[in-house]
């Protein structure tokens, strides 16, 4: 005997949040690529295999080839029977070893993980020594010159605040729309290991890692603290040096 | 017109002390093996192609396979001219990317690096979370029960003295021999991750994974930080439980 009800709430539709971390040395960034194999493909394959659905994961930021994540969080939607809770475990058996859940709950449907992010908070490690680093040498950069971390601190403050990163974004044309607002941006340094850490709800393409060159082009003397500003101001990429290397990067959380 | 004198200084023999990082996990361990690639051998085929000399490199400690180190001790004796603190540089540009010599410099013709050490540092980190971790996989030990931390640190604290370890080592069976002290034996937590961390002159084989084995018995509450002392005086190594893997042991520093 089944009570009708029933049958139509086991299958209702739900809006499943995940928390995700990946090591992203092997994948050509989160969003799915025509030359290589993404984390968000992965993601999809997991879970296509555990709920049998065609589903979509959609991600709340697209990070780079090689840029890691402790907190990426993404959403799919599934009819499948599965408690809330129980996605990571089922996923995670489905998953290779650089990719996993750390959580799973449900969501309100109308809840998008890109447009309703409050805050973000990247990290970007780097060793400052002359011998290059071999323990979690795929997360750190080695930067030989010798970095001066007092100026890198007093550049990093700088960039709190509203400000147009024009000079610091990567395929950025129209001005008015590259203003964002940084709400933390700070260097620690324990021994010879310097981690920047930067917030803010949105951040435009390349930033972080324009923002991490720049920094090390003050810490080497390149430029100095007050040139940032300055270099702000001027709204062309070319003032500013080089950009980081992936591998430093990671997307630590994001705040909703 | 060459000095006679000079020829004699320039070959003269001197003994060249290494600080070696290197991540464990794709070696055999330290020491020479048949079975696979050890990092002495890797070391040794670095300096053998640079000096082109048949020089052998002993270390301080023979971390075994998987183990990694930051702070390994190693010396070799050379007649080349290189300056000795431009070793390291020469080596690094010829050893793989796991492997990384952090300085070099010259020491006397006696220096024991395994005799003379008067203190060594090891750590052991866990993963205690119900998702493996995806970053730093390969330095850390995932333990999916829940471990209780105040617990593990009243038993790594009973550890600290000399005592006979008997119970925590892996093949060693003359009790007279087996006595060692550690100086500091602590358990510190961050979110979910835990770290051992143990100071002592010398240890016994394995000591340190069956100590960490250990105390994750007693997070998990098969053994009470009370048996500590039980366990260390039955000198029977069945009365501890299993040892943890290589993969979270680190050789931080010797002290000489």
């Amino acid at each position: 005997m089944r009570v009708p009800g029933l049958r139509i709430t086991m299958w209702c539709m739900r809006r499943i949040m995940l928390i995700i971390e990946y090591d992203g040395s092997a994948y050509v960034g989160w969003q799915v690529q025509p030359n290589g194999l993404s984390v968000q493909q992965v993601m999809e394959n997991a879970i296509r295999r555990l709920t049998g659905e065609d589903i979509r994961v959609r991600g709340a930021s697209r990070t780079d080839s090689g840029v890691h994540a402790r907190g990426q969080v993404a959403v799919f939607d599934t009819k499948s029977r599965i408690p809330s809770g129980k996605f990571s475990a089922a996923i995670n058996s489905r998953l290779p070893d650089d990719v996993t859940v750390r959580e799973s709950r449900q969501v309100c449907a109308s809840f998008d993980p890109r447009r309703h992010a409050k805050c973000k908070q990247y990290t970007y490690r780097l060793s400052n020594s002359l011998a290059r680093p071999a323990i979690g040498r795929k997360y750190i950069w080695h930067v030989k010159r010798h970095l001066d971390v007092a100026r890198m601190q007093e550049a990093a403050g700088m960039l709190v605040g509203t400000h147009d990163f024009t000079s610091l974004a990567n395929n950025e044309r129209r001005h008015e729309e590259n203003t964002r607002t940084i709400t933390r941006s700070e260097i620690l340094a324990r021994e010879t290991e310097i981690t920047y850490i930067v917030e803010g709800r949105s951040f435009l393409y390349n930033m972080v890692r324009n923002i991490v060159g720049l920094l090390v082009d003050v810490g080497a003397g390149r430029f100095k603290p007050a040139d940032v500003p300055r270099i702000l101001a001027t709204r062309d990429r070319a003032c500013a040096g080089q950009g980081a290397p992936a591998l430093g990067l990671c997307l630590e959380w994001i705040r909703y």
